[in-house]
């Protein structure tokens, strides 16, 4: 590999000079400029960005932490946060954390030690997370209520309580649901709205109606063994992503039941496989691509030095009215 | 942010000595070492990793080249490269490409400026790729026949020649392919094992049995429509992926066709979503797990200094039948 004593000889002009038209080509006379392109032309000489960008402070890349790469739902916050970086003049690199902490770290240390400028967080905020307490400048996209540092997402709480008052409208009044894990804030966020709905309708709740999943096709799947033992089965699930809705209504099927002349389903997040299930699927679309251009917005705009004006920004989200649900007839 | 000046004058070392403390603590004394740590706990010092790693012209970061981050199967590769980079004690970071040359150019170009030691590509290699022709060390994984680098793949002519030999075997003579987009070296590679099939039950090739997708759920979903207006419909479908396989199915049930029983369904890939649609799917699994580590094994030797023995190595697939497809009955 070239380097920058070759491009000097090349070029007849001191190292000096080589470095200043690399990093402040109009410090330089257009002569010496021409010779240095020349030479780095013919030498095929990269100069070193990384310290050069070091002494700029500036990376002009992010990293993007992703829970679990193969979510659906983080592929349209992926897309958003690429589309607006590329405005920006920003590389995305995405690190897959798997939702443990250590790895989150990892990820971390790279922007602390100025391999990238900042990050955007995609999951929920938990406690034993690093950020915000430390020297990065993030933003969390798509997480809960309650987040302790800049976040763009929807309201959980509000979507989850018009998926199951929807069901009610439609005459359902045993909905169980197949929740994320326990701890999870979405999880929490969106039972919340479930249990605002249910109270509003004057209904109990039943915590046999509830069964714990963990976002997987497979936990969808395993639930509905849960709810066909139930002597007073539910006539409608509200399944808090459409992974685990695809996996109750293959479950389902499985134990004869029909969705949804015998059962309704619901889902969350509006994959693009879910237009693809039988029956397609009734669900919540978040604005996935909005929420990632939004977030990647306000982080360039932190690192170029404004302050955003909120702590949170709420965007919309839409009820999706598929063939899955339908009105329980006595 | 505290700099090293600032450890120096804490310590009361010079910034010789507290640099050496932090690159070579062997060289230091007991003593001095004990200050500068002192120091650096005291100010949360961190030292600038970046030219400290410029200087060991070792990142110990690796880059993924994506080409499309909403594909179901890239996500058992990457987690195959992670968990080997995690042996390895390298960092992964992904680069979603969008399958656009100008994307992977600059992905490459962190790497060719020592951001990153490596790149593993995962997509089959196309005519106007940058790589092999730069300064990175890379392999290629899941890709084709025929890449000009180290690559670990499938026998994807092999693979598909033994799904379309299934259904011949199970007595269909009439097999519509929706394939890839025409140029990609995979539709490329899975057509031959299409042909060599025919061939050998002395089938003749129908041009009108052959729709060209583009791997998403729309484009399977609207292939159908071409069938659909045949006189002399297939019996059987070999879709190219999954996707527009789970997509067909759909666009066959929107025309009132049953599957398996008035048209068998064949997909390529085996995503974990495959065996919850309905019916689940016939298809072939690539080893995606195993193709990740292997590459990711492969580069991080190389970026040691080993040269790997091979220039390919093919890993073996497995047919996976489920209820997609069914003998056919006269």
């Amino acid at each position: 590999m070239a380097t920058i004593r070759d491009v000097s000889k090349e070029s007849g002009l001191s190292i000096a000079t080589v470095s200043r038209a690399i990093s402040n080509p109009e410090l330089v006379s257009k002569e010496s400029l021409k010779r240095v392109n020349q030479a780095i032309d013919k030498l095929q000489y990269r100069p070193n960005l990384t310290s050069q960008k070091f002494r700029l402070q500036r990376t002009n890349t992010i990293v993007v932490l992703v829970p679990n790469i193969a979510n659906l739902f983080f592929a349209s916050l992926i897309s958003g946060i690429e589309d607006t970086a590329a405005k920006y003049g920003y590389n995305v690199l995405l690190g897959d954390t798997r939702d443990i902490t250590s790895r989150e770290k990892e990820f971390i240390n790279l922007v602390e030690t100025r391999q990238a400028d900042g990050i955007i967080q995609l999951r929920p905020h938990h406690k034993e997370s690093l950020l915000p307490n430390c020297n990065v400048k993030a933003v969390n996209a798509a997480g809960c209520a309650n987040t302790p540092y800049l976040s763009v997402r929807i309201d959980n709480t509000e979507a989850a309580y018009k998926v199951v008052k929807y069901l009610l409208d439609q005459g359902h009044r045993k909905i169980g649901v197949i929740s994320g894990l326990k701890d999870n804030p979405h999880t929490r966020d969106r039972m919340l709205g479930y249990r605002q709905a249910l109270q509003q309708a004057n209904i109990a709740f039943n915590d046999d109606y509830v069964i714990e999943g963990d976002f997987t096709l497979w936990s969808g799947l395993n639930a509905v063994q849960h709810f066909a033992q139930l002597k007073d089965k539910p006539t409608a699930l509200f399944c808090m992503n459409d992974e685990m809705a695809i996996g109750a209504i293959k479950g389902l099927k499985e134990k004869g039941l029909r969705v949804p002349q015998d059962i309704s389903v619901t889902g969350f997040d509006d994959l693009e496989v879910s237009n693809y299930s039988d029956p397609p699927l009734t669900t919540v679309r978040q604005p996935g691509v909005k929420i990632g251009e939004k977030a990647a917005e306000l982080l360039f705009q932190m690192i170029e030095g404004t302050e955003p004006k909120l702590i949170e920004y709420i965007l919309p989200f839409e009820l999706i009215i598929r063939e899955s649900t339908r009105p329980y007839l006595l």
